[in-house]
């Protein structure tokens, strides 16, 4: 892996006026869909719901010096993450994606090649995931520059996926691997900022090819939307929610939104190999740096034992891993067995406080 | 108007989790409606559509220091403020608000107290607007306060009203007075800084009375909800827009949208009387400052002559002043005629650049 060095800022987002800016945004999507009745230009966006579908509607926001960092996240991967962490919310209920407004605050400092970056990777996951942008908001801020992205997602009545259909028995289901994205994000602050020797003992000028895929899974995570809209189908899932801020935090979230308890088992959480070795090398519990670290985007879900068969299914067409990690519990407590014994379950990440 | 010194910080929204600031919003909160099928708490937001509506749907964003300034604008007014421009831009649609989605970035010295100024003064207008708060998201943020709201409303097909539809010959209207927002808001900006002798000239401890409503004007934008849901109704527009960033520009995009030319009557355009008396007493000319002050939030609306006789209905039940300003023309020139001269409209008011 090679991070090129800070390219030339060239012209400024700001020496644009923002007709000039959503001229850039227009200018790069595909061509509308026939329920887009207005679109970009109008004082709103106008659009023909989908027939005999609930909508799923969602909002999070990225912001620079929370969410990343513009020194060592590429453009496109700013663009790209701001959709995906929606879209994994629209993944945790069941949903299909449908559309998106993408509300932007541009510090005056953004390079415009910056602004077209991000736009790219935003609209190539839009197109992906079919998606279509019907609408945004620029403005200017004092500030960090701040990606809001509304999402909306249809799902069919009986397949909503909620987190509050878990009961005591059921067993605990995480999708891919935990904590990728986490030993990816160190890896870029150590090559990056180089600050103390440990963070970058053993990396040279780029950091060890085996951390590639760490890395990817931080700057470009896949959303699970094939999974959920698989789990919802063949309602194989009892409850189900997005990895945003760590294994967990979310079985913590999951247990309380269900009124149960669980027991997770260390040995089981699905660790990648280069993964486990970051977290080793600096010294921590691979496994206690993992789940406490956030921005995984897996799915964490629950099954009744007895529709294992129904999950089967899901796995073969999933096109993702599918582990059991434990189970859920009557008593209310949340625990982590590791080495033989009982611990509770640590607290995870949060990017609020 | 008096206008009361800062008020002791207090605990600060960052000393609470991001669980707890939810639940302070939640708390607030009337009782769901029935087509709220999950609402706050879950990964999204679900909802069942409107039956045989089409979906209008707008983002807007407002940030500390651009679009208001906490020095001088109370939490209740933004909060008021960051709905009531979307609300805005359904009105200019002819759409009637459904729901909404609030995501907030936080800096780290808010003062809870604010924060839930903040949110009463929204959640008064959405109640008063029948508009329900599905969702949102909270975050911190390294710089100053932004209030990002995605308002969905629902509109009959026949009745959406768009920028594009004013011909050559329709006449120009425009909703209320022009201007009265700017003049409070500088009698804010004066009243607050006191920074030179001309700014606060003839104000003592507070400022004149007769500026009162001016200042409520900047503070709590009234979104032209009725009228805008009448001139769809009753299909009189031809072409609608709201007033944002001022009449002047809002001529200039809708005639761009529309693909006409426009003609305004500067003795024609409704000043209230204190607004006219601030600007002039400021030296300038009055009509001039009024129209390229942004803010307004009123319609700016075309009607075909041959459906004057459907605008005086919508007048007498819109519950608005309605004024003719001028009519669109072939040529595409965009014309302030006064003093029986045609000069260029001028620039408006941008918030951008």
């Amino acid at each position: 892996m090679t991070i090129s060095p800070a390219a030339d800022a060239g012209p400024l987002a700001s020496d644009l006026t923002e007709g000039e800016l959503i001229a850039r945004i227009s200018g790069r999507l595909p061509a509308a869909p026939a329920w887009l009745a207005v679109g970009i230009g109008d004082d709103a966006a106008v659009v023909e719901p989908e027939r005999n579908r609930l909508e799923v509607l969602s909002v999070d926001a990225l912001v620079d010096g929370v969410h990343f960092d513009r020194a060592f996240t590429p453009p496109a991967a700013i663009g790209h993450r701001a959709l995906a962490v929606n879209l994994s919310d629209l993944a945790a209920m069941g949903a299909t994606p449908r559309l998106a407004l993408v509300s932007m605050a541009l510090p005056g400092s953004l390079p415009i090649g910056d602004f077209d970056g991000i736009i790219d990777g935003l609209i190539a996951l839009a197109t992906r995931s079919r998606l279509t942008i019907v609408g945004g908001n620029l403005t200017r801020i004092g500030g960090p520059l701040v990606i809001d992205i509304t999402v909306i997602g249809t799902v069919k009545r009986r397949q909503v996926l909620t987190r509050t259909g878990a009961r005591a028995g059921d067993d605990l289901y995480v999708s891919g691997t935990v904590g990728s994205a986490t030993a990816g994000l160190g890896v870029l602050r150590a090559w990056t900022k180089r600050s103390t020797p440990e963070d970058t003992e053993g990396m040279s000028a780029s950091a060890p090819a085996e951390l590639d895929d760490c890395v990817q899974r931080y700057l470009y995570p896949e959303p699970r939307l094939r999974l959920g809209a698989l789990l919802g189908h063949n309602r194989a899932a009892t409850a189900c929610m997005d990895l945003s801020d760590g294994l967990a935090e979310g079985v913590r979230q999951l247990a309380a939104a269900s009124g149960v308890g669980a027991s997770v088992d260390a040995d089981a959480i699905p660790l990648d190999r280069a993964g486990r070795r970051w977290f080793e090398r600096r010294g921590g519990d691979a496994v206690h740096e993992a789940i406490i670290g956030g921005d995984d985007y897996e799915l964490l879900f629950t099954v009744s034992p007895r529709l294992r068969g129904r999950l089967k299914a899901v796995g073969r067409h999933g096109a993702a891993q599918l582990t059991r990690i434990g189970s859920c519990t009557a008593d209310r407590a949340l625990l982590l067995r590791q080495d033989g014994k009982d611990q509770p379950l640590p607290r995870g990440f949060t990017h609020f406080r």
